[in-house]
């Protein structure tokens, strides 16, 4: 098993978060004996991603153009900003169908422990992205979890000494905690029904 | 996120074994936002291998060559065949430091539920291997899963009815089932112990 081109595909496959030595020797053999032309595939479509997908001048997400689609649609509200970590959760909110506005994708959330800082999610363009005068609200739609949290609540202490349009300050909301849609109380963790009962309206 | 480059980049990732649309999203995004080197040197490593490996003309493994090392060395004795079901099987036995002779690969294991049958593993080749008239012992060293059993089991009888060195029949062997080295008896499940009872030495 002294197969040079092997190894290097072995080694590059576990590169690949989530991937350990036992799983790309797997995916290599399998590429290998059954699926050749999976394999070429799959070479293709790293190389024309690579080339083509760059990040959205407005709004930081993957785009193959200067500006993605949605930041070049002129029916968006941009007065609203919505700041998400990822292109999957801006997805999400579009299928949900109740937003208008726009968005800004941070590519990431702080992690300290895995030393992902502030410089690291794209905080300085979103400083300037909601300070262009025309934002009004900025709704921070970072993940529950506890970093998600916690680069909520650094955004919002930089987003609060913003001004907005004609001076005002910029106002910054969070998603809703609370009971999700379908739930029976007595399954619903304790920390989430204190939120729903603490911001009940 | 119609972005074709990207799509097409996750529906790539997806064909590989063990990787859902979630996993494949999630590597994609990895790639583009934080490894681009490790795109591109994963494109040109999936490129060399499926240009560069081929299968061992006599055992069947994966090779750059017509022959691979093991099969081209001449130290090794070529009157034992040791069958197994993939190339990380082989390099555990090569491992173990106890086996001098040469191997057979087949690639795979009969599993009729997948649809995987007797075409679709290397028998034949590893019947026209076995009656090379040098073969004297072939030693079965397929799983002990369900499935592996069954190849076994099946191998074994198509094998006993080819002749060996001078029209004596071919010795076909099983590796031992036992208590693993190390093991505590009260802790080895309970076919394991028959096993090990009725094949005591």
């Amino acid at each position: 098993m002294a197969e040079r081109s092997l190894e290097g595909l072995i080694d590059a496959l576990r590169r690949l978060p989530g991937v350990g030595q036992k799983s790309a020797q797997r995916m290599a053999y399998h590429l290998l004996q059954h699926d050749r032309d999976g394999a070429q595939r799959l070479a293709q479509a790293l190389q024309t991603a690579t080339l083509a997908v760059q990040h959205c001048q407005r709004c930081h997400t993957f785009t193959e153009e200067a500006l993605c689609a949605t930041c070049s649609d002129a029916q968006r509200d941009a007065r609203q900003l919505l700041v998400v970590e990822s292109p999957a959760d801006q997805a999400a909110v579009e299928r949900s169908g109740s937003y208008r506005g726009l968005y800004f994708v941070l590519m990431g959330r702080l992690s300290p422990l895995d030393g992902i800082g502030l410089a690291d999610i794209g905080v300085h363009p979103l400083l300037e992205r909601a300070a262009d005068g025309v934002v009004q609200e900025v709704i921070l739609a970072t993940g529950f979890s506890a970093e998600g949290e916690a680069t909520a609540h650094v955004l919002a202490q930089a987003l609060r000494s913003l001004p907005g349009p004609g001076g005002a300050p910029l106002t910054v909301t969070r998603l809703a905690r609370g009971v999700p849609v379908g739930s029976e109380l007595e399954y619903v963790d304790l920390s989430t029904l204190a939120h729903a009962l603490s911001d009940r309206r």
